[in-house]
């Protein structure tokens, strides 16, 4: 079994996996880079995601700087990539933790040696408490937070502990939440309930912090959706006061979370606001890394342009995740088919948007896409493009898609080819899902 | 390499698969029906997709005897699964061709030693095109079938064919299709003069039969979809025709093949019906084997309320498919959260439906879920749903989640397990997405 990172890199790529070139020997994915393989000059097969290796590079000094600026940290949320190996990249650029959203992305942590771990969850079922319990007594430098709203659940917790003997606590936040929305409680007294459950626990769990997600706040405009944001954040600060109030947190400073792609500079400006006392301001936004081309990237115009310390940084985030594919008909003059569906690229928040194209053969870079070539539906395995009669693109072309929502477009890949500007292969990832 | 489907049980599972028990040594695939497990004991983590292994049986029988009575054969659509043990149980159920939908696709089916592939698809793509022909050139056994409707396309298949000296023809079968849908030539005219370039273009290519694909025909009433499809199915049998008045078959008998999961039974009584000669209808339903518990529920209701023929069969197609989840959270008397997602299951035609529900340590089956119980949005690993106040479900039970569209629930899954009418696991089966 892999214990470390970089055991990664010995993993065998073969053709049993989706854009592995067919018929072709296997190639360790440490040596992918090695191969001299380039995108357009046809050497793998499509339809193929690559990640662009400097706008990765951009959008993690610009992250950097954010949370310089803003002092907060960040444990990204893994469940977007789902990837070791950028993991490994936002650990190596300072992220406190990896954030995951079940057991079993706990557990591919665990496997390639990651030792702090925030379940931005509720931690439920026989098999998954025993294992994070078991997890805790065997490796002392495993640090681990999950996520409470519930006395029954707590209840749980505790009893696994105690079963086990578990020497050392676990560590909860306390969620709040948003009536009609997800998880968390919905108001102070239930909350409290909770925490006071968690104390009484001791010295089986843990109260560490508080936590909230805001980013299913959707108001009837940005304005109204940020003012929801604002009256939820102090919501989960109430919270904590309270908490503080009744002693209910553990010793050291409290960690306030919350914070996915699309809020998280107000998470970081009412928090370090808070007035709490030594705190830790954690935010878990997942997409920045890779950004996208539709939702994430609009979420980040809006942070830009109500956030005067995110406008002001260098740089700024953008969009490194393109899907490859091949026009395989134009049955009409007016549409075209192309080679990726819903098992290929993202569908849940936008339809994929062409952005450039290329001829095989052809020299120089892709050309832009011309306008009015819109993706209309997706199928299985196919895109159906509406475009212009005049339209150059013609059956074997490669077209380029941008998509919305990286979540789900890293689940639809085990390997995602990392390329240079000029599309040459200059590494891979690996993703657990 | 693998070569053989039998080499899948030696594959190793581990906990870097969800699905597999964290914390679990490796249990080679083949033995996973060995370990006593059982899914309402919590001895595996959730979410968990399960295959019913007692309802797979009884449809296969079902389609089984649904050939028999038509006289068509069938090429399961491969892609709904990518399960080579999946295309093992079909081929030995009497299946002609597993089909599939991308050369990716293909490659699995090869390394498992499957012989005869159709791919319902255009081939396109300079490594994709050349791995086909060097694979027709290194096996003699490799039968394949590829769709054709762009004179561009069959030139750039005869040219590969030329360029590596294939000694046998590429077969393809005209794709004839509809205004405004996927691909496929859209008139008589264009279709013939395909064939032609595929008549043409002898030795390299060879015209095997006509194809093409009535799935996405959605009119606004059942018998309006109905009368489409039949328009277009007749709309295919009049291309044969005119192919085989100007003699561009090759020898043999002429493939006539359309068919999803939802009017198999009208191609296959309108190809019967074709007075074409020596004819093989081959339909390509994928879902047959598992059915679901909405989309394709409803489309063998309609089967059977149009087709005496399948009405007048023993049994009948049902969900083999559950995906089971913890309850992570009940923050509102009227609303759960339970630990599944866009991560876990299809979501592209309609929303999961909770079916059943149970206590861990409680004896007995599950119980049918209560009146009221609905799933309202799902998150990428979360689902929310609407319960009556008095809903006994709390934090810790176990909810059994129906869903709709096989496709896009097997694609999130590399491992599923089977299980018996006890919810033992009596095996699982490996996917290659």
């Amino acid at each position: 079994m892999p214990d470390s990172i970089s055991s990664i890199d010995e993993l065998p790529l073969t053709d049993l996996i989706k854009g592995f070139p067919p018929g072709h020997a296997p190639v360790r994915l440490g040596e992918v880079g090695r191969q001299g393989w380039n995108l357009l000059r046809e050497d793998l097969p499509l339809p193929l995601a690559v990640l662009k290796s400097d706008v990765i590079d951009a959008n993690s000094r610009w992250m950097a700087q954010f949370l310089k600026a803003s002092g907060a940290i960040i444990a990204p949320h893994g469940k977007t990539t789902m990837s070791p190996q950028l993991f490994r990249r936002q650990l190596a650029d300072g992220a406190w933790a990896i954030t995951v959203a079940t057991v079993g992305q706990l557990q591919v942590c665990r496997r390639y040696g990651l030792k702090r771990l925030l379940l931005a969850n509720q931690l439920v079922g026989r098999r998954a408490i025993a294992h994070v319990v078991s997890e805790l007594a065997r490796d002392p430098d495993f640090e681990f937070y999950a996520l409470a709203d519930s006395v029954e659940g707590v209840a749980m917790l505790a009893a696994e502990a105690e079963r086990q003997g578990l020497a050392r606590p676990i560590n909860l936040l306390l969620e709040g939440g948003i009536a009609g929305a997800r998880t968390g409680c919905r108001d102070l007294a239930s909350a409290l309930g909770v925490a006071r459950a968690i104390k009484a626990a001791a010295p089986h769990l843990a109260l560490a912090g508080v936590e909230g997600f805001e980013g299913l706040i959707h108001g009837a405009s940005d304005a109204e959706s940020e003012r929801q944001v604002g009256a939820f954040l102090d919501f989960l600060v109430e919270i904590a006061a309270a908490c503080g109030h009744e002693k209910l947190f553990r010793h050291g400073p409290v960690i306030l979370s919350a914070g996915g792609s699309t809020y998280y500079d107000l998470v970081a400006e009412r928090f370090a606001a808070a007035g709490l006392g030594e705190t830790m301001v954690v935010l878990r936004s997942g997409c920045y890394l890779t950004q996208d081309s539709t939702a994430y990237r609009k979420a980040f115009q809006r942070i830009r342009a109500r956030s005067p310390r995110a406008a002001g940084l260098e740089g700024g985030l953008g969009n490194a995740l393109e899907v490859w594919t091949y026009v395989q008909s134009r049955p009409e003059p007016g549409r075209l088919i192309l080679t990726a569906g819903k098992r290929d690229l993202s569908y849940d928040l936008d339809l994929p948007v062409p952005l450039a194209w290329h001829r095989p053969g052809s020299a120089g870079a892709p050309q832009p896409i011309p306008a009015g070539h819109e993706v209309v539906a997706l199928n299985d395995q196919h895109a159906h493009v509406r475009v212009p009669a005049a339209s150059p693109l013609q059956v074997g072309d490669m077209v380029a898609l941008g998509i919305s929502h990286p979540c789900t477009t890293f689940d639809k890949w085990q390997v995602m080819f990392l390329v240079d500007g000029a599309y040459n292969v200059v590494g891979a990832i690996r993703t657990f899902f």
